[in-house]
């Protein structure tokens, strides 16, 4: 199933994804799972709670502005970083510069803050002033369902809710001058989610094709195959000897081809559109202003 | 006035704390309210509503469990790195190995999960079998009131609601492995913070002192005189281009002294009592197990 927060008739629902992608159903939620979007449905199953069927009356897409599926997650989103190959290389001399660490031994964990979520077509503001490097990272995100401590590799799939498209906007120059990356990542607007959360019946994440595109032009185009850590070992990771909670988000890390990695680096600006889009689940697109 | 979070008679509340620090009244708000503990006082103030008077009897300190005055923050704790100079020297060779931008141009921040907060007086768990590098780092933290976004230096002090003790503590194996400090610093209770909120009008973070005391031995004593970037600059620095909420916890770095700077290193262990005082506040005294 797929799962959308939307705002109908000026009112925020969660609903259900028709096969053909045209339509939404609203779930029928109090007033306060409503606002926290598929939290509530994640809440509910991990409480042993079946979901409601979605009733009413089916309503185009066209018809709803799409929200981020967790509007507003509960504490900051796990991100990865330096998970494919590729796209460690394509850094070596600038982020991470002066990383001797083999890439494959433990992986970099990092955080954005919560109010950073926007929805799947909103805009993304440039922090004009503060940041002149701003650049784009495809990234397919997993949200956690039942939560854990210590979960084992072997269990770890056991524990994804579904999938979501992240993009784990960065401001490079910030991210590297304080070493640290929280504030670097964390600037107001700067993770698009969407366009839905596909439940983890429904694909295998570890096995999906990752592209992401500024202004119509293919820039990232990977495999999920392809990550150092596959998604069992960053829920491994990120849960040893911290409880992970349900509804958590693990953003996956980014593919090479982002911008920085560029000659010369080349970074967006006003006007800008980021579009990135993941087999089995759909597209986010973005535009920068 | 200085705030705490308590449980009494098994349900938890607010409160002020007595001119002699020996007891604590209760101030009449609603169960949600006092489910967020102080947090409910900054959200009241700052939607400019005056306090209720504290009401009822005063009760004595020894008669309540002191929580931390914040048991939940709203988001991630933001964490200052590196921000005294004899702190920095202590872990040019281990931590900050590598990183050779000048201590005094951007600070470092990074997070906490919101769940690692545990009371003044409650047991750290040390997380047996995933790291035996734990260390202490006595912090004084501050409180956001009044949020915003690009708070100016000259103007930050007014978005300070209160200040309070933290113990930073951290698994230093793991802080060092993964490059990004995120994990090594959320271990399931690495938080302690209390024992209550002192408000601004009462004293001055920018000028105390800050002790450390492991097992009675007196193991860090600085002046916040000596910070690196100082309060207004790290509120200047976390708000520029991202938008501080108000009950925003900022711990704002550790003087010199932690374990990890001895000759050779030594990290806690079981039965381990850390003992943290910052002059103006009170102390938090936390045993490890």
């Amino acid at each position: 199933m797929r799962y959308a927060t939307f705002i109908h008739d000026g009112s925020q629902k969660v609903g259900a994804v028709s096969a053909d992608g045209q339509s939404v159903t609203a779930l029928p939620l109090t007033a306060a799972e409503a606002e926290i979007g598929v939290l509530a449905l994640v809440t509910r199953q991990v409480q042993g709670q079946a979901l409601p069927a979605p009733t009413g009356q089916a309503i185009a897409l066209t018809q709803v502005r799409l929200m981020a599926p967790v509007p507003r997650p509960r504490r900051n989103i796990f991100c990865v970083g330096r998970n494919y190959q590729a796209h460690a290389k394509e850094l070596a001399g600038s982020i991470f510069k002066g990383n001797n660490q083999p890439t494959d031994v433990w992986p970099m964990i990092f955080t954005k803050v919560p109010e950073t979520v926007i929805g799947p077509f909103d805009t993304v503001q440039l922090p004009t002033g503060i940041s002149d490097q701003v650049d784009y990272e495809s990234e397919l995100a997993i949200v956690i369902g039942q939560g854990g401590r210590n979960i084992r590799r072997e269990d770890a799939m056991a524990h994804v809710w579904g999938y979501t498209i992240v993009n784990d906007v960065t401001a490079r120059d910030v991210q590297t001058r304080h070493a640290q990356w929280h504030l670097g990542k964390s600037f107001d607007t700067f993770c698009p989610m969407g366009p839905w959360v596909v439940t983890a019946d429904q694909m295998d994440g570890r096995d999906t094709r990752v592209r992401g595109w500024v202004n119509g032009e293919l820039r990232q185009d990977a495999s999920t195959q392809d990550m150092i850590f596959d998604i069992p070992s960053l829920i491994e990771t990120c849960s040893r000897g911290i409880t992970l909670r349900p509804g958590d988000i693990i953003s996956t890390g980014t593919p090479a081809g982002v911008g920085m990695g560029r000659t010369p680096p080349t970074y967006l600006k006003t006007g800008d559109v980021v579009r990135i889009e993941i087999d089995g689940i759909g597209a986010i697109e973005n535009r920068f202003a």
